[in-house]
């Protein structure tokens, strides 16, 4: 990866906007993007975070690219490669954005053709909103990159996995399975917005606006949400998300249980559970 | 309410303790509290933020109050009221910080003797740390003050409320009864504190402290608690309590099952209306 190298960002929302942003900031001149939005296209010139940008007859663009970052819903991307794979060229290496992996990274790798290979990794550095328009203020620095590669990757993709998360800035990058990444992210990320929304929801909840206290800010903050990608990324990875849903489910019945039968030492217990655990998150996320 | 008043604080805890401060801080020249621990009587009493502390033979300081402040957990308030009400004045006017009202307001009532008035009001302004020591850190000007009358109280016993929340800086002051303020807590205080108890109490939840973001935080923030005291709170408000959780706990199984019957529309309205609900609490706050 070096000052010539081009780079094409498919899908200029958000994320993607951020990383055109990201690399020009870093010193690369050649950031294209493709995107079905030639207003998304337009504000990206204008703001210099691309150099060339299309929304349709890019093959030539994809045939030029060394890296290309896929920036689209997982749906879209699997029907994108299905259509446009062909285009790209044998040594070119490619990476997404996607919060979900497991059923997508295989897809996609079986997809390309020869001789392209395809590093999936997780930029955790979403926002409320969602937009190029947005992509400035996305923060890559404090979040995590998540590298997933598969069997059929090598060492070179995931060494320009790295070398991309360190251009733009990410101080925490981690190697972690395709599997493990989508449980994790079951519990840590999906799981908290069904929480979020599942409070958010109830009939009146903004009447309680009056009364409430930074603990209901903090949890319901997440509450707004925007519903396309989010069902999306839910309905993908359904199996680990509902699978949390039932254990957390479970823990809340069991409070609820001990609340019945007036159990009031069983209560203490799991407070002081909950709260060791939390001190030991604090230590481990200072130390890390 | 002047500066010759004389205030008796019950219990110099947090609450306790920056209730004394703030009194203190706005001019009262003559706060007493009354403690179990010589120790916490000690800090405040270097610190200035009593003129006179006791952890016994208080029955002259109780017939000398006008105002009384009942900084105990519920179940201890009875058992204290029950042991020294007897020695409080006619004419004297108590009020408490409780986080619960139902069943605890009555019977305070009615145990207190003849021309003494209880007025129950809770100061929203909780920190995760307990203990005079940290009673300088209780910020109680952004926090709401809710005053919770029967049918026993007089307009003077609110009035007294009011003026206390003012003297202490409280810009937000509601009157609302027992059982709505129990019910409201039970969905904004508690059912977030449920939450959070049981998102932490997830096997090896510490080990994604690798890789969580802002909201993961958001939202297990307030799983470290002092255990006697909300289990106290939980106890007193289980039926509340429990109708919160299996509402809630209806609303995810809600969202699994359109998850489980990959019903994608269903889900973004859903994540539409938690959207929507979230934006009318922020504009409601922002008025409120």
């Amino acid at each position: 990866m070096n000052s010539d190298s081009r780079f094409v960002i498919v899908g200029l929302g958000l994320l993607g906007g951020a990383y055109a942003l990201g690399l020009r900031k870093a010193g690369f001149q050649h950031v294209a993007a493709i995107d079905i939005s030639e207003e998304a296209l337009d504000f990206a010139r204008r703001r210099d975070y691309i150099e060339e940008g299309r929304a349709r007859d890019f093959a030539d663009l994809l045939a030029r690219a060394d890296y290309i970052v896929f920036s689209l819903y997982p749906t879209t991307f699997i029907q994108w490669v299905e259509q446009y794979g062909q285009f790209l060229r044998p040594g070119c290496l490619c990476t997404d954005v996607s919060g979900v992996k497991l059923g997508l990274v295989d897809r996609v790798q079986a997809l390309l053709p020869a001789g392209v290979e395809f590093i999936a990794s997780h930029p955790m550095a979403g926002k409320e909103r969602s937009g190029v328009e947005n992509a400035h203020l996305v923060d890559f620095a404090p979040a995590n990159f998540l590298i997933t590669p598969t069997e059929r990757n090598t060492e070179a993709g995931v060494a320009f996995a790295r070398q991309l998360a360190q251009a733009l800035g990410f101080a925490r990058v981690h190697v972690i399975s395709p599997a493990e990444h989508d449980r994790m992210i079951g519990y840590v990320s999906q799981l908290t917005h069904a929480i979020a929304v599942s409070l958010m929801c109830a009939p009146g909840a903004e009447r309680f606006a009056d009364y409430t206290g930074d603990s209901f800010r903090d949890l319901t903050r997440i509450a707004s949400l925007n519903d396309a990608m989010w069902a999306e990324l839910f309905l993908w990875n359904r199996e680990y998300l509902t699978e949390e849903i039932d254990a957390f489910t479970a823990r809340l019945q069991q409070l609820k249980g001990c609340l019945e039968r007036g159990e009031r030492e069983a209560l203490r217990e799991m407070f002081r559970t909950s709260t060791a655990a939390r001190a030991a998150f604090d230590r481990k996320e200072r130390e890390g």
